[in-house]
Order: structure tokens, then C-alpha cells, then sequence
């Protein structure tokens, strides 16, 4: 059952607003099966919406159209629908009242602008809005469903959760569909399909469809599979092997499930082990202790940092030995080790994380170029160091080396990684 | 002149990814005069791409598309715009050699699917991309221009700063668009907008027209005006005056003119004058420290932090009174007073910089509720705090907190606030 999502707004043609509304509504559309064939973003042009309904329809069952709802001149959403729909718009006193209420219980003044909200096209199903004073719309046209929504965000998600989704189903009678992401870290997008090739290929059998969706540091894995009611658990059963399968092929790249994040993950095994960790970074200046704190709950496990930017500080605040910076450089093993080592002790945690490196675009030579970095886990056994090479771009730098740096604690607390004296 | 936006990719048409490319790049082609007609995202699938591209070249005269480049298999664009434009596919060898490079210089292997990137349509300029190794395209037909990048955001934004914006202006001969953009800060945009609200009105008599385009701590003010390369000096002496005049209105408000960040200007304002900063964060938990070292040289004045989560830590690294934290609370001016002082004093800078606050969703009381947080600023002439309250979001009141203690020593930079001995 094909779909097409109609956003419509002058804003969003000018790029001051990011349309938020269809991704969210695709995603909802998605998981009942309902296949979304194109999004659109219109402006608020009665030609424009004329136009595009009639294209819409011409290539999808359903079309939802979300904006121009709103009390303002510039909304002209119902007006045009009721043109498409050879209606006319009536005054609901049903709705009325509720938009008198909804203004008068705010102790605020009820304007005729608010209320022609309640004038609603009279061949169609009203779709109430608990949130606002603009009614959803539902039309029926040669088997074809149109659906209009308001378009601020909060109150197009409360009538497609309360009105629409059951309605869509019962309407369209859809099929089932079986989701599951796998989330990766640690391996580019090509790399990553050049390892799974020969399972990827064996998807097709299952007719599983799969897609990758990068985004930094991580690669998602999405598997989908249609089917009915009556075959849901095979479904379920087929994609779960195909991901047992791929948990054997890249164990230590696979790091969680349905869209966690490597921040949320780490804490999650943070708390559930009941282990502390504290940071001493030098190039993330900040960012990994800022990742490690982004979950709710953080100060369970994250105890501190010391952030040794400029080399005093890693002699003076982190009793990093100065002729050892002398010696190797600020960005080397023997310091990385010195301060992840010496960060634990000080602050008394199970882990010491450290970071060392040239987050460019300057401080580069040839033997340590832009993007060079160290990275250090110490534990009460010992520490592990791992040299990295990133690129030339200085954000993505220090977003990758903290990325880097969770994902070496992470394989360290799931048995992947051993810490050695050394 | 019209233009349409086609975004390639599944991911968009099952919800997994926001379209954020289409929404910059509507904002960039708005600046020029280019008027986007329609966004329009559709699979990655040749049928739907080469009905999307006559449909498009029917109704504008440039047509962008981003999405599909990629080295997998789902990608297609490269192709279905070969079938599009009758043409084929050769490999360009100095595109080779820089992909080659790309990967060697990393360290890493060179796979086949990434030399196949180098394979590109007969029949088009190729546009340069400096950050990957999906190169745009330009293809030209009956005067209508059809232009190809990449969906990753940072290279797509690179390749049409770099490569497409001046060639635009060339070949459809644009109007000159005059544009200015004020930075400000401090205050939110509907209470801007009640305070420069007679200022707002006398812009019409200019012609010029205004948007407020609130992000994360700062509304930018952003004026245009339209005319030929004639008048251009005009205009700009029309627009220039406006601003004159929003500098005596609003001098606090304002940290900086044409889309510099928070964090990008305090930079600036260090290194000319020469001072360095360290922080004592709690709450923020390095975020701010990020900040303050996300533009390049930041080691010039950016000297360390010590990120006290615990109280422990505040007591032993950061040397806060055990008894104040016990009578006053973490979350205290005297706390942060301490935090802001000692640190300065320990790391040695002219600039001490402390928050302590309740990032949440936990922690609140009926006394200190989600979002109280105080913020201290330290010289060598004494300590200045401020409290404030932010909201109940976790992630915004960290960075909230962030820009604002950036906000408090741009004041102080900038003679607007004074720091007492207290």
C-alpha cells in the first residue's frame, strides 16, 4: 500500500524550518507496513496544493498532508481542500465549543480567528486534536484516503497516535512488518558491507530488505520483512537467526539494538556492572567526559576529568613526567599510558580513560600528522593503548577519538578487550 | 528562477534519517534568489529517480539532488542519471588518485567498491569533494541545470560552498540579494521582537525584509534586500545603517554579525586580547570546555579543566570548602565561587570559569528545581556569579549552561560586566 506525505509551509521551502513532521509520520507509517513512496514540501499556494493533490493521487492509496491549519491568513490548507473535494467548509459546533473551552479555561479571549477553526469541510471525518484548535481531516475518494493535519508537531503526533494509525489499519487492512536494527561501531559503511557480503546476499532468500544508515562513528543495520498476522512470529524467528548469524561474523563491532546509542550503551553496562570511570583528555577536551555524562543518571558511574590541555596541566595536574614529553611528545604511548593510569589513581575509579592526540588543522608533522591520536584504558590490571588515524577534519577528529575511546571500554567490559600490564 | 530539491535515499522514506540536507540547502539557494518550488524525497530506486527528475524538469529550471553516491549496492543515482541523460559511466583517473589517496593516507585499504567511485558520467563537471570520495555532478540540458552531490551532510555542504554557489550566480545571471546577519544573545525571540519592535516596523520603508532564526542560545536577526548590481552599494549602505542603529538598541544582545558562533567570537576576543581561561565544570561535565576548544588555536588561551562531578572531586582536585558544600549545597554561589577561583589559581590563567547546576531529569528540589544552575566567573580582580534557571531537558540545560558562561566573560571582555571582589 503506497503513501505520500504532503508537507506544506513556505517556511520549509526557505529552509528556516527542517521538516521533522514527515520523518516522524514515515517512521509510524513504516512500522504498519505502509509504504512511503515520496515526501513533499509545498509552499502555502492553493495552485501548489491543487496540483499536488491531484498528483498524489495518481500514485498512492493514501495521502497525508500536513500545515496550513493555523488561525493566520497564510494557512489555506482546508480552503483548498474543500476545492479539491468539490465541498464547503461549515461551522462544527461540536468543535466549537471545545475551542471556546480551550481558550477560556487559559483565561484568554476567544477571537473570530479562532473561531473559523472550528469551520470544517462537510464531507469529511473530523479527527479531534486534544492539543490545539485545528481539527485533523479524514476524506474518502475512489478507495483513495486523504488525511490533513495540523502541522505543529505536537499536535499532528497526538491525533495520528489517538485517530489515525487504528483507522489506517482497520481501512487498508495492512500487513504485517518485522523490524530490527543492529547498531555497529568501529568499521566504515564499505568496509562494513564487504564483510557481511555473503550474509547480506543470503538475506534475499528470507526476503528480508536491509539498509545502511550511517552516522558518525556508528553504522546502523536496518532488516525489515513483510508478512500477515498469521505468519508474524515466522518473521520474527527468520530475521532473529539472520542476526544470531551476524553476531557470529562481527562480534566486536555490534554494540547494541534498535537505535541506542554507543553513549547510552556504555552506560547502561556502566551501571549494571557497578564501575566507575574518570577521564583525562587532552585533544576531546571535554567531549568524552561530555558523552559520557549525556544519559540521565551519569553521576553513578562518572566520577570526574581532568582536562590537560596544554602541557603544564599534564605535568602539574596529572603528574605526567616531563621528560617523557620531552622525550616521546605530548602525543604519544608512554604519556597516554602515564595519564589514563594516573587519572584512575587520583580520582579513585575502576577505569581511567586518556586521550592524546593532534586534532588539527595545525600542530601536524610527519611523523605525527593532523588526526594522529592515542588513546589509553587503565584498569586496576594494568593499561591498554591504541594509537588511531583520523582525518584532516578537526570536529570529526575529536568526535571520532571519543567515540574511539567508549567503544575500547566497551569491548574491554564485554570480555573483547584484555588489559595487560605493559 | 525555480528549483526543485530531490533528496535520494530509503532511509528518509522510513523515518531513520531527517532531511536536514534539503533544509540548508533551500536556506543557501534562498540567499541567492533561487526560489525552491518543491522538496521532494523519494527511494533509491531507478524507476522512481528518473520519473522524479522529468517531473521535476517540467516545473523548474535547476534541479538538485542529493543522496545515492555511496560505494554500496543501494546506491543508484550515478547510474539512473546516466540512463537519464543517455550517457555512461568512465573512470576519471585524477579522481582516482585522490580517492586512492584518501584511504592511504588513513592507513587503510582500498577496496574496489571505493575505486568504483570514480567512475562518472561522460557528459558531466565533475565537483570537486574534498571531504570523501562521492564527487558532485553538473550535468546541463535545454538550459536547465541538473546538479548531483552526495547525502552525507558535511561533504554535500562542502562541495556547494566550494563548487556550486558561484557557479550558480554565473549561469542563471542572479539578482543581487543583499544580506546581513546580527547575532544575539541573552534574550528570547519573542521578547527581541517586543524590544526592536518599532525599529522592525521602519524596515518595510527600506524594503528590507527581516527573519529571526532562533538555535541553541542565540536568535540571528537576518535582513535582506533585492536589487541589481547597480544599486548594490545602496543597498548595502541601507542595510548597513538598520544594523547601526540595532547596535544602540540592543549592545548587550548583540556578540557578532554574519553567522559567527558563541563560541567561534569568544575565541576571537581571546587570542586578540591575548588572555587564557580554564573551567571547573559540574554540570556541564566538559561540555563547555568543548566549546571552548572547537575552533582551531583554541591552545593559545585554552589551558585545561577539571570536571568535578563528585563532590569528592570538587573537594579534593578543586580544593572546595567540605563544610560549604555540606551547608550550602553543590549547587551554591559559594561552591561555584570556589570552583571558578581555584581554578584559576591552580592552572594559572588570567580567566577562571565554574558551573555547578541540576542538569536532570533527577536531582531537582522544591528549593533547588531541574535546571537551577549557577555560573562563576574568576580574575585576578575577584569572582563574579550569577544564577540562573534554565528548563527541564537535560541535554539543553547542559549546553544552555554552556553558552551561557561563555556569554558572561564575552560581557566581561567586553567592558559590559564588571567583576568585584565578593
Amino acid at each position: 500500500m503506497d503513501a505520500e506525505i504532503i508537507t506544506i509551509g513556505d517556511e520549509i521551502l526557505i529552509g528556516q524550518t527542517i521538516d521533522t513532521n514527515s520523518s516522524w509520520l514515515a517512521q509510524k507509517l513504516d512500522a504498519i507496513g505502509i509504504n512511503i513512496k515520496k515526501i513533499i514540501s509545498i509552499k502555502d499556494s492553493e495552485k501548489n496544493i491543487l496540483h499536488q493533490l491531484a498528483e498524489s493521487e495518481s500514485s498512492a492509496q493514501l495521502i497525508i498532508l500536513t500545515g496550513g491549519l493555523g488561525p493566520t491568513v497564510d494557512d489555506i490548507t482546508k480552503q483548498s481542500l474543500c476545492k479539491y473535494f468539490n465541498t464547503q467548509l461549515v461551522r462544527d459546533e461540536k468543535v466549537l465549543k471545545k475551542i471556546e473551552h480551550f481558550f477560556i479555561s487559559n483565561g484568554r479571549e476567544v477571537l473570530e480567528s479562532n473561531r473559523i477553526q472550528a469551520d470544517l469541510p462537510k464531507d469529511c471525518t473530523i479527527l479531534n486534536n486534544d492539543e490545539g484548535t485545528a481539527s485533523g481531516m479524514w476524506f474518502e475518494k475512489n478507495d483513495k484516503v486523504f488525511i490533513s493535519l495540523p502541522g505543529v508537531p505536537y499536535e499532528m503526533v497526538h491525533i495520528v497516535e489517538s485517530e489515525v494509525i487504528e483507522r489506517l489499519s482497520k481501512h487498508f487492512n495492512l500487513p504485517v512488518i518485522v523490524h530490527k536494527t543492529i547498531m555497529t561501531e568501529g568499521i566504515g559503511e564499505s568496509f562494513l558491507a564487504k564483510r557481511i557480503e555473503k550474509w547480506e546476499k543470503s538475506l534475499s532468500q528470507d526476503n528480508i530488505q536491509i539498509a545502511y544508515l550511517p552516522k558518525m562513528a556508528t553504522v546502523k543495520i536496518h532488516l525489515s520483512a513483510n508478512g500477515s498476522m498469521s505468519n508474524k512470529k515466522e518473521l520474527d524467528r527468520k530475521i532473529q537467526r539472520k542476526v544470531n548469524e551476524l553476531y557470529q561474523i562481527i562480534p566486536h563491532h555490534i554494540f547494541g539494538e534498535d537505535n541506542i546509542s554507543p553513549e547510552e550503551n556504555i552506560a547502561n553496562l556502566l551501571i549494571y556492572k557497578k564501575l566507575t570511570v574518570a577521564t583525562a583528555e587532552s585533544c576531546t577536551a571535554g567531549y568524552l567526559a561530555h558523552l559520557l555524562t549525556s544519559t540521565p543518571g551519569s553521576s553513578t558511574y562518572f566520577v570526574g576529568s581532568i582536562i590537560a590541555y596544554s602541557n603544564a596541566v599534564k605535568i602539574k595536574q596529572l603528574d605526567v613526567s616531563e621528560s617523557d614529553i620531552k622525550k616521546y611528545g605530548a602525543v604519544s604511548k608512554v604519556v597516554v599510558q602515564q595519564m589514563a593510569k594516573n587519572i584512575r589513581e587520583k580520582l579513585n575509579t575502576d577505569f581511567g580513560i586518556a586521550t592524546t592526540g593532534i586534532a588539527g588543522p595545525l600542530g601536524g608533522s610527519r611523523n605525527k600528522p593532523v588526526g594522529t591520536v592515542w588513546i589509553a584504558l587503565a584498569s586496576k590490571e594494568g593499561v591498554y593503548s591504541k594509537n588511531f588515524q583520523f582525518g584532516e577534519n578537526r570536529k570529526r577528529n575529536i568526535k571520532h577519538s571519543s567515540y574511539a575511546a567508549i567503544s575500547l571500554l566497551r569491548q574491554h567490559l564485554n570480555g573483547q578487550l584484555k588489559i595487560r600490564l605493559k
